[in-house]
């Protein structure tokens, strides 16, 4: 298992920073629910734990989506691009994927000249996170 | 028109080099097709010709999707993450995404220890470019 996960990560190019984006979308409903990061540690984790982990940068950590708010996304298939530097998590959400509460993280579109609001939360915000937790950039 | 698209620029949060990272998704299927990546004249040049056009970091300059190879991608939608900082772009896309002559760029999913080849081809790549063109990274 490790050796292979080993054969995965020599195909993804990360950057400079040692890191790659990924994207989740939901398995059957095609759903684009948010874009987030990973480097070596956490491609290692979500396909050793079937959960999609990514480095956050902002708390420079790993963070095991949902680790906080319960919110997890299982991995069902880790897909790559043809550059080698961008990677497609197929995944099963779990509630929301957003920290605003949201289904979905890109929930303002640009129409008629002007950002608009396409969703509203469907867990309310404050319910996601306990109050000790650390300041969330997502869920 | 103009003076909306500085609005629209006004929310997003470009990184250190002045880029975002957008993903491209077919608008009915909801397939997604690629990542590439957006300065400022890459989302104004989108948002006014109605078409999504990229900053090739490869190349250093703008990309008008399917300028060389015709494969096109008409933008129905743009939109914005809760933190500003990634694009999807809702598209129509004309032929293939992918430089390869498939029709998504993320044609490799990871099954059973090894990277698998999920689509193959669907149009040559070597009838998408003429033997004049830049060498691409994508169509």
């Amino acid at each position: 298992m490790t050796e292979a996960i080993e054969l995965a990560l020599a195909e993804i190019r990360f950057d400079a920073d040692g890191l790659v984006p990924a994207v989740a979308q939901q398995h059957d409903t095609g759903e684009v629910l948010m874009l987030a990061w990973m480097n070596r540690h956490a491609v290692r984790a979500s396909l050793s734990e079937g959960r999609a982990c990514y480095w956050s940068r902002s708390r420079q950590r790993l963070w095991r989506k949902g680790e906080t708010s319960g919110q997890v996304q299982w991995l069902r298939e880790l897909r790559l691009d043809c550059d080698g530097d961008a990677i497609l998590l197929l995944v099963d959400q779990r509630g929301v994927a957003c920290h605003t509460g949201r289904r979905s993280c890109f929930f303002r579109g640009w129409r008629d000249g002007a950002w608009t609001m396409l969703a509203m939360p469907v867990i309310p915000p404050e319910t996601l996170y306990p109050k000790t937790a650390d300041p969330p950039d997502a869920t």
